[in-house]
């Protein structure tokens, strides 16, 4: 076996075995595979994609590549959410608070902003004193007295994973389904999973542009999920325009806390309380639709969330003072109003020309290791259907300076697409996928 | 513009343009481009393949990134000839002397053994004291004075061709006809030529599997050629057994000879005879394809090519005297016959297993930088069509011990297929590619 002759296999479309792929995946991982005939590879599953059992073996592989937690000793099936990546997704903060106080443990490993797309750890981390660093130890016992967790992978966890998310980053190999299910899921298991809800965004601002391709996605997630013994479900939603009202990270956090205490905009309200039901039928709380959506909101309506959240930034490190009063977040020096240049009804958003505007204004990285600034983003104020006057403001800015500021704002005006007649929201779920019955039943 | 754009660019199957590939390509040379970049984006153009004006494109940037010599100071045109590749190809070693002899300036860059397939450069070295190291002074001399000369690439010509070619023979990249096209013609123009001869190989032995790949490389490396003002013609030439009798550096260099002495297997006469031709045609020095036949011929039976090749092989410093006694070749301590397992005729001798046998036994190397034995290879006795008798001698192995030997045994007898039936021999020319009329004009 040698590394070329794996490469070369997979160029000609042969299925690898799991013997295979452990020679090349831990290979790469100890230096003896070569950086240069990893990216060849990924290249050539780009084009050739893996069957279920070779996405299966990737993954199993990139588990084995590192540590996995036992989380047996707490009581109750232990469920995540995971979303694809979107512009203004705050919705962990919600869904996890409303499903652990509906008694769901959530141990929820979360990451950073990625190209235009928000990251939790970094929407977190701007609450004064919040830690996302705890280890498998510490993150076991929050998980245990508070009911849900929300921290970074540990560099024990799948590194396989890591060294090869960091060479997809720079070869232009992330958006390869296998690829996309192997780094997923062997994040994911690597928490001692029970079950994964997945949120497979769809549309401009997502890495899935159609709904086609979005549901091939969520299928292969759950069939590989379900060969590893993890049962999964999946919401397809629009991510066409950004988010409910805000994108940026203290400006995210205060809409989240909005809508815990049974305000903020209803389409955040709306996904984080299906995503809750999600979770809540997938731990067995509940085996019914309909009264899982009914406890969903329970929790939510009745202050039981927003008091897990309080417990759960009071555990993590953080100031709970920031519940009561959001405005001790951190708040940008300067605002700019953004105007509408005609009048008319709004029709998109562009999520992805928003998020890329909020990166340049500091609430995301251009490159790994750069600094970004909690305070900045851009609050929205015209959705899809509002109808605007000529120099009325549609967003604004919330900056550092007068340069960022301006440079942003031509952007985020570009970013409004008006029509002369009335527009309908649409809506922003597209569709689900269940598992196979069979595998449900085991 | 960024390498990651440039690689999901081609990803995608877009066209890229001169400066794109200059970008990638030098800064690849340069170390701004990283090798896991590269990599990436020749197996995307694996998969992608790219068009006449990308490859042409391409074989520029490849052309540019180093040293192009001048031999416009040479009378007549300069015309070299280029094989894909074989198993006992030692073409090159006659059909240049035979085409100097009529009056065509040779100035042959040559490379050495790869995989299975042997290198005209390791042939030559077999003559003691040949060298094949010449710096383009030297070798602008040497063809002008003696009519032909065989060197290896300096580095100093197309190093960007070097470093791409050592990363696509560890990535699985190289059977990709655009980086084939570019590589082949960005190594030959740097040596200043007017125009390429190509022998296509087809078969077992070769690169190419079938007819139809093989003509459309034919037909892309003569459209770039063409674009670059290069002109080219292509033989395709079966490659499904080895060439004549012999496999292996000193005892291709002694059958070579035997040609240049009138004698030697009918298949390397015919072939090199062939190619001679379509060097006479494209020199100019015929216009008639059977006069350049007939002159072809009438070099190699009146000893004027043989003379050429006496002082070749002298002016590069090699012992002259193998000419007229080529037992002062190095010869192997020991021979081992390889006995017919069966009675019937020869169907066929599997050219890729030979080249593996004499690798194996020393003739070629395993890795870069690996010593190669000159003394050692294969002698065929029995070629398709032949009929044997149980225990009849089939080869025999020129080794130097007992041990190689006996490895390589079972690998060659294992190379003939026998047929109850009588075999025609099939014919060694499968077809030919001539430039498009419209750059034969110019």
């Amino acid at each position: 076996m040698s590394a070329y002759e794996l490469i070369r296999a997979k160029r000609e479309g042969r299925e690898l075995t799991r013997d295979e792929l452990e020679f090349l995946v831990g290979g790469y991982l100890q230096g003896d595979v070569a950086d240069y005939q990893m990216s060849a590879f990924l290249m050539a599953v780009y084009f050739q994609g893996m069957t279920d059992a070779e996405t299966e073996a990737l993954t199993r592989v990139m588990l084995g590549s590192g540590l996995v937690l036992d989380l047996t000793a707490i009581d109750g099936k232990k469920v995540d959410k995971h979303s694809t990546g979107g512009v203004g997704d705050k919705i962990s903060l919600i869904c996890a608070p409303v499903a652990a106080a509906a008694g769901v443990p959530v141990p929820m490993i979360s990451g950073r902003g990625l190209g235009h797309t928000g990251g939790t750890l970094d929407k977190l981390e701007s609450i004064p004193g919040f830690s996302t660093d705890f280890g498998p130890g510490e993150f076991e016992r929050l998980v245990s007295e508070v009911g849900m967790a929300i921290v970074g992978q540990s560099p024990d966890m799948a590194p396989a994973d890591r060294k090869m998310y960091a060479l997809r980053d720079v070869t232009a190999t992330i958006e390869c389904p296998p690829l996309i299910v192997g780094s997923i899921l062997s994040k994911k298991l690597s928490a001692g999973l029970d079950a994964l809800v997945l949120d497979v965004k769809v549309g401009r601002g997502a890495f899935m542009k159609d709904v086609d391709s979005a549901r091939r996605l969520a299928e292969q997630l759950i069939e590989t999920a379900s060969r590893l013994g993890l049962r999964a479900r999946a919401l397809l939603t629009r991510m066409d325009s950004p988010l409910g009202e805000t994108v940026g990270n203290a400006l995210e956090v205060r809409e989240a806390i909005d809508v815990l205490k049974g305000g903020g905009p209803p389409d955040v309200r709306e996904l984080s309380l299906a995503l809750a039901a999600e979770m809540i039928l997938l731990a067995g709380v509940s085996d019914e639709e309909s009264e899982a959506s009914v406890l969903a909101a329970s929790e939510l309506e009745s202050g039981r969330a927003l008091e897990v959240f309080s417990r759960f930034v009071e555990a993590q490190g953080g100031d709970r003072g920031v519940v009561d009063n959001p405005g001790s977040l951190p708040s940008a020096p300067m605002r700019l109003s953004v105007e509408a240049g005609a009048a008319g009804y709004v029709k998109s958003i562009d999520a992805l020309e928003i998020g890329l505007a909020a990166v340049s204004l500091g609430a995301g990285r251009a490159a790994i290791g750069d600094e970004l600034d909690p305070s900045v983003g851009i609050e929205v104020l015209a959705h899809v259907g509002t109808q605007v006057a000529v120099g009325e403001a549609v967003a604004v800015l919330h900056a550092r300076d007068e340069r960022t500021a301006g440079a942003a704002r031509g952007r985020v005006a570009d970013a409004f697409r008006l029509s002369g007649e009335p527009v309908k929201r649409p809506s922003l779920l597209l569709g689900s996928v269940a598992e196979r019955p069979e595998a449900r039943r085991s």
